[in-house]
């Protein structure tokens, strides 16, 4: 298979080289080879400006993110080979990792396969196709997916915005076998279902597990708030975890279903309440009622998108924060998370302390918690590490 | 009682208002409230420079930190109440989140008890006065410990550096009941004996509790190396988690006969070896025997103990993480720990990302771990946050 060429500007390998995946736009050598000649999932040989092969790369020549790197050696192209063999090499994480098949299984450049995510449910995997190269080699990815986990489903959950940039229709389909439109999953001992094909993103986060396993020591005998509750990942494991009562918020009514339907399957309906509405509405109807909590979990949807919103998504996690901690009682806990990858932790962490201190309570930083390890970072690409969750203990001031 | 007062500089209040608790010998005002007018521990209350008091400080009139706030209710000196007071609450909270007495039970300005800090061995309290207030009110230290915890002994482990900036000398003593040489402890459920007189610090590493629980999924039949072992803290429980085999290396035979001693108390001796010797030495002689490791843990002493160390230690940091990866299995992992200050986390994760790159393998970093919640982050004071703990999973180039 012969391969046509991709050549970079001066310099321009230096990221690469520093173990960067991504190559821009602006750093290709046009007039050697012009973007133009490529169609979106093409493999070229990406060379530095001398003219040394980097190894192949995958383009989507209309994407400012114009190609990808998919091996330093030029003699391993992407294909269903390629596929069946990062599968693997995936797989084989995940079950050093975890006892049960309950875990995201692929994650995209980590994995070192940019543009596909895939979360497994047992017998079921949700994937998301985010890039036209994996969008073109679809078949090859599904191939590959029935071949290493012989699944009895997949869902194609393609409906994500990273889709536009790349000129990618949106859809949800069944990919291979039957896909129920709720899967069952465990996550640190406690059962769950997810609506794969109606829910957010692929139906559950696996992200926040370690996170939620944290709760154990801080909930038991507690009165807890759940904002922003989804399905009732960090609510139904409080309550497993022992709480006395959990009171779930979500402006959904369609996740407070998925939190009242999780809390049954565990044997937890008495300890488990739902409240649907605006969460910050209802966090100023709380503090009038004088409502007390001993633990608050602040587990918002990314309220940072894109770099311009930082500083209205700041001040939404400055107000949020600030009128969770309102509730808590004396010595309470604040569980503060944040899936927005353009907010730094020590960001948050000074938001949380210029909260306390406008409130004159004293705040121990107890735990640091990311993203578990079945959503590895990739150390030189900033954009796969996105999960901070801060555990704070309000105290009354000095 | 009436307390002489301490004038802060114009807008020195700043820092103290949004939480800090230590002040500068530049940011007093010396016309109004001259230094040389205090002895070390007298307290003062800190007014700003308009006049308005701040709270009860405790001095150290002859230090760079000069004082230290204790209270920002003027009504609350340091005394035995106060003692008694702060060490309930950090009580309170080590027992909320531990079913055994093994924890640090007071940590510094985090648990708003500057200059002192407390291990708790069961009935065995060993602690640490780091400033000449702690130092005068030792006293009332011992009888309030005594009081919240009624231990069979009490050690003071007054033997840190940190006492030379104070004018203290350095010492340890039997403060009160009987100390054994070595005391039993409890880790993750593993069972460990500490050198409590002769060992680093109070004897045993506490921060580092949650991070060596997160050994257990990747050691399990494994070969495993643990670089500056000291007595064992990770070794033997990588043994104890299934660990197949667990070498130990490190310079001193009193902490490799801690090793030893406690694999025996845990039957483990079979598994874990004990290497005594230089530990870049003991690389370099591993690497020339070919010798392979599947898990390699490092965690060395701080390599940057002060900020103008930071070039000579990050690249001891680098030299000692590369020759750790270069004994890796092909699908290995790298536990890199650092409890240097002085090394942000970030620069730790560049240093192990530039030597995965020249080695030319693809790096995954897994996990980020902090200091336990026995350790909590004064989210104001970046000194009270120190530990690191990277699980890098290092894999063929792409």
């Amino acid at each position: 298979m012969s391969l046509p060429s991709l050549r970079l500007k001066a310099n321009a390998d230096r990221r690469l080289r520093a173990g960067h995946l991504w190559v821009y736009s602006n750093e290709i050598d046009v007039a050697a080879s012009p973007l133009a000649g490529f169609a979106a999932g093409d493999q070229a040989i990406l060379e530095a400006a001398g003219g040394k092969p980097l190894g192949i790369v995958a383009l989507s020549p209309n994407n400012l993110i114009c190609a990808r790197l998919m091996s330093r050696d030029t003699k391993h192209v992407l294909d269903k080979s390629l596929l069946v063999h990062r599968i693997k090499v995936a797989l084989s994480l995940r079950e050093r990792l975890f006892d049960k098949p309950f875990y995201r299984l692929v994650f995209g450049d980590s994995d070192l396969l940019p543009g596909l995510v895939v979360d497994r449910f047992g017998d079921i995997l949700v994937a998301q196709l985010a890039s036209a190269t994996m969008e073109r080699y679809k078949d090859d990815v599904l191939a590959a997916l029935v071949q290493v986990l012989k699944p009895s489903g997949i869902l194609w959950k393609n409906d994500s915005a990273a889709r536009d940039a790349e000129g990618l229709e949106r859809y949800v389909s069944v990919a291979h076998g039957e896909v129920p439109e709720w899967v069952g999953l465990e996550e640190n001992g406690v059962k769950f279902e997810a609506p794969v094909m109606e829910g957010q993103k692929t139906g559950w986060f696996y992200d926040h597990r370690m996170n939620r396993a944290r709760l154990a020591p801080y909930v038991k005998g507690k009165r807890v708030l759940d904002l922003f509750s989804y399905i009732g990942g960090w609510g139904v494991q409080a309550a497993a975890f022992g709480a006395s009562e959990v009171m779930c918020v979500d402006a959904s009514a369609f996740a407070l279903d998925g939190v009242q339907r999780n809390a049954a399957l565990n044997g937890l309906t008495d300890q488990v309440i739902s409240v649907e509405g605006d969460v910050f509405e209802a966090l100023k109807e709380l503090k009038a009622a004088e409502e007390r909590f001993d633990v608050v979990v602040a587990d918002p949807p990314a309220f940072i998108k894109r770099k311009k919103d930082f500083k209205n998504g700041e001040a939404a996690y400055r107000r949020l924060n600030e009128q969770a901690m309102r509730l808590l009682n004396k010595d309470g806990i604040l569980v503060s998370a944040s899936c927005s990858m353009h907010l730094p932790e020590d960001d948050l962490q000074n938001v949380l302390l210029g909260s306390a201190r406008h409130l004159d309570r004293h705040m121990q930083l107890l735990e640091r918690g990311a993203q578990g390890p079945d959503h590895p970072v990739h150390p030189a690409i900033a954009e796969t590490r996105y999960i901070k969750s801060l555990i704070c203990r309000l105290l009354p001031s000095a």
